[in-house]
C-alpha cells in the first residue's frame, strides 16, 4: 500500500516535471534543467547529457555534486570540456544512441568484455572520481527519434551511499527522457524559426543597402549596438531583443529614393535633400501594417532613427521623449557607427572621439541620458566593433 | 490493491498524453486533440473547448458522440457555430476563466441561482440534447495563466448511462489541462514564429519591387500559387510549405538593376537587357549563405526561375531537369500571374487562355508536366487568383 502511493506521488511528480520541461522553451537552459530535474527525482551524485545531430553525440551538460562540494560550483563549470563521439557501439553513449536501448550498470567498471563498449575513464583520472552505479538512456522525441542521451551516475541511497539503480528507476528515468525528448524539439524548433527570422531580417536590410554605400557589417553593428544600449538604460530582455531583431530595416526606405539623388556623389541640393528625407517615411510605409510585433517595431525605428531631441531631425520634427524610445536607441548606435567606419570619402573616427561626439551631443541631437549610457558599456562596445571589422 | 494499480495505469496514460500533446505543433489538430484525448480518458460523451485571448473566450472545438451517431460525422461538423463569450463569472467557461477554480456539476439543469453563472441551453436546444454532468477545468500555463477552458459533458458508467465526475477525474482532467496549457502556448509561439517570419519574407518581396510595377499582390499570388501547384505534382507538405515561403523572394535581385534599366519604359536593347538579365544572380547573392532552409531555397529559386526548359532561358541556360524544381514551379506561377494581370501597357488575359498558354509552352518554356497539373486544380488557382484583386 505504501510502497503503491509512493509509486503514484512519482508518477505525479514526473506529470509536473513534463510540465516545466515543456514551458522552457531555451535551449541551454533547457538541457540544463533536464539534468538537475533527473538527477534530483532519482536521487543521484552526478548526471551528463549528450545531443545528437546527423552524426555526433555532443556532450554539452554534466554536473557532479561531489566535485561540486569538493571545488565549489564556479571550478565545477570551468571543468567542463566539451566534446564529440560517434554514434556508434563502442562508447556507452554511442551504444545506446545506436541501439535505444537502456544501459543499467552496478559498476561501470566492470563491463563484461563482450558487450563491445566501455567507459571512458578519462574524467575520473582527471577529477579523482569513482564512477559506480550507471544509469544511461536514449531521449526518443514521439516519433521514436533519438534526439540525446541522459547518463546518470552514483545513484545515492538514504544514507549516501552509492546503490544500484533499480528497474522502477529504469522506467522513470525513460518516460522522463521522453518528456525531455520532446522539449528539445521544440526548443531547436524555436531556436531554428527565431533564427531564420533574423536572417530574413537581415537579407533585407542588407538588400535594401544594396545600391548604397553601407555594408552587411554595418547593419549587424547597428543592430548589436542598440541591443547593448537598450539594456544599459535598463529595458527588459524582451525589449533588447525586439531592437535587436527590428533596427537591422531602419533604412529600407532607401529603396524609394531614385539612384540620381542615392548614389550623387557630391553634396544634395535643397530640392534632392527633401527627396532624400523621405527615406523615413518609405521605410514606415513598407513595414505598415503587420501583426508581428518585430515588423511593428521595425516601422517605428523606420520613422523616427532621424528625428532629433530638440526637434531639428526629420521628418517630423519631434522632440524629446515624442521620439518613440527605440527611434532614439538607434539614432546613437546608428550615428556612432557612421562615425567610427571608413567611408571613400573619410577616415574612420577613433572610438573614444566618437562618443565624445556622442555626449557634445546629448541633449541636442541625442536623448539626454544615451550617450553616457553607452559609454558605460564601452568594452562590450568594442567587442562589437573588433567582430565585423 | 487494485484500485491504486488502476490510479498508476491513469498516471501514466496521462504521461504518454502529454508527450503526444508537446509534439503536436500545428495548433488546429492540437485543440482538437485536448478534447479527443480528455473525452477518452474519463469516458465522456461530449467536450468543448474555448481558447482565451485579451478579452474573450472563443469556442473553437465542440465534440459530441450522440450527435456524430445520430447524423454523421459530416454533420456534426457542420453544426459546429463559432462564437465568443465574456471573461466573466456570467456563464460557466467565463467564471472559469475569471476565477481559475472547477467547475463539476451533477446536472446543469440545476445550477443554484446563488452560483451567479448559468448554462446556455441554445445548443441542446437546436440539437434535441441533454447536457447533464458537466466537468470544466481552466488549462493554466507553467506560469498559471489561464490559456482557455476545457469543458466536459455527460461522463459515462460502464453501462453507458451518464453518471457525475468524480474527484479523481476532476485531478486527472486539471493535470491533462495543464499539459494542454503548455502545449498550446507552444503551439501558438510556432504559429507566430512562423507568421512573423512569412511577414519579413513578404516585406522583402515588397520592397524589392518597390521602383517596379509588381505589386504585393502578385507577390502572394506567385507564392500560393507555386503551393497549390506543388500539392499537384505530388509534393509533401513540407516541401509546399517551403515553396510557399521561399517564393515570394524570387525577384529580389531587381534590387540590383539601376534605375536606368529597371524604369525605362520602352525596349530594352541587347546591352539593357543583359544588364536586366542579371537579377537571379544578383538575387541568389543576396539570399547566399544562409543556414535557414527557406533563405536557400528562396536563392535556389532567385537563380532559377527564368530558365526554360528547352535551355533558352537565363542565367545559366539550364535545361529541362537540370533546373531545380523549385525554379521549375515558380516559373510556371510567375508567367501565369503576368499573363492574368493588368499592366499599364496590356489588358490581362483571361485565365483559360492563360492556362492554354501555358500548355502550349509545355516542354519548350515549362516542364512538361506542369502545366497539366496547374490547369487540374483550376479551382483553386482561381480562387487564389480572385481573393487579391
Amino acid at each position: 500500500m505504501v510502497t503503491l502511493s509512493r509509486a503514484e506521488e512519482k508518477l505525479k511528480r514526473l506529470n509536473r516535471i513534463g510540465i516545466a520541461l515543456s514551458s522552457t522553451r531555451d535551449l541551454d537552459q533547457l538541457l540544463g534543467m533536464i539534468v538537475t530535474e533527473a538527477r534530483a527525482f532519482i536521487g543521484c551524485d552526478a548526471g551528463s547529457l549528450y545531443l545528437r545531430d546527423a552524426e555526433q553525440l555532443h556532450f554539452v551538460v554534466s554536473q557532479n555534486d561531489t566535485i561540486r562540494k569538493r571545488l565549489g560550483e564556479k571550478a565545477e563549470k570551468a571543468l567542463f570540456r566539451p566534446f564529440s563521439v560517434a554514434i556508434n557501439r563502442e562508447s556507452i553513449a554511442g551504444y545506446v544512441a545506436t541501439t535505444g536501448e537502456n544501459i543499467n550498470l552496478a559498476d561501470a567498471y566492470e563491463i563484461p568484455a563482450e558487450a563491445g563498449y566501455s567507459l571512458d575513464r578519462d574524467f575520473d583520472k582527471r577529477n579523482n572520481y569513482r564512477t559506480q552505479s550507471m544509469l544511461v538512456v536514449p531521449m526518443k522525441d514521439h516519433g521514436g527519434s533519438v534526439v540525446g542521451v541522459l547518463q546518470l551516475i552514483n545513484a545515492l541511497d538514504e544514507q549516501g551511499a552509492v546503490r544500484c539503480f533499480s528497474t522502477e528507476d529504469e522506467e522513470l528515468v525513460l518516460s522522463l527522457a521522453s518528456q525531455a525528448a520532446v522539449a528539445v524539439s521544440n526548443a531547436r524548433l524555436t531556436k531554428e524559426l527565431k533564427e531564420a527570422h533574423y536572417d530574413t531580417i537581415f537579407r533585407l536590410a542588407v538588400a535594401a543597402e544594396y545600391r548604397d554605400e553601407d555594408t552587411a557589417a554595418h547593419i549587424h553593428r547597428v543592430s548589436e549596438y542598440s541591443r547593448v544600449l537598450a539594456r544599459a538604460i535598463g529595458l527588459e530582455s524582451e525589449q533588447q531583443e525586439l531592437v535587436y531583431y527590428a533596427s537591422p530595416m531602419h533604412d529600407v526606405g532607401k529603396l524609394g529614393v531614385p539612384d540620381a539623388v542615392l548614389l550623387k556623389p557630391g553634396r544634395l541640393d535643397p530640392e534632392e535633400r527633401k527627396v532624400m528625407e523621405q527615406h523615413p517615411l518609405i521605410g514606415a510605409r513598407i513595414l505598415s501594417g503587420s501583426h508581428s510585433r518585430v515588423l511593428q517595431a521595425a516601422e517605428q525605428i523606420a520613422l523616427s532613427h532621424q528625428e532629433k531631441w530638440d526637434g531639428s531631425g526629420y521628418p517630423n520634427h519631434l522632440k524629446g521623449e515624442d521620439i518613440p524610445l527605440f527611434g532614439r536607441i538607434v539614432a546613437v548606435a546608428d550615428v556612432f557607427d557612421a562615425l567610427t567606419t571608413k567611408r571613400p570619402y573619410k577616415e574612420p573616427m577613433g572610438i573614444a572621439d566618437a562618443m565624445g561626439i556622442l555626449q557634445k551631443d546629448a541633449g541636442s541631437h541625442f536623448d539626454p541620458a544615451f550617450p553616457q549610457a553607452f559609454t558605460g558599456i564601452i568594452d562590450e562596445v568594442i567587442e562589437i566593433y573588433s567582430k565585423y571589422q
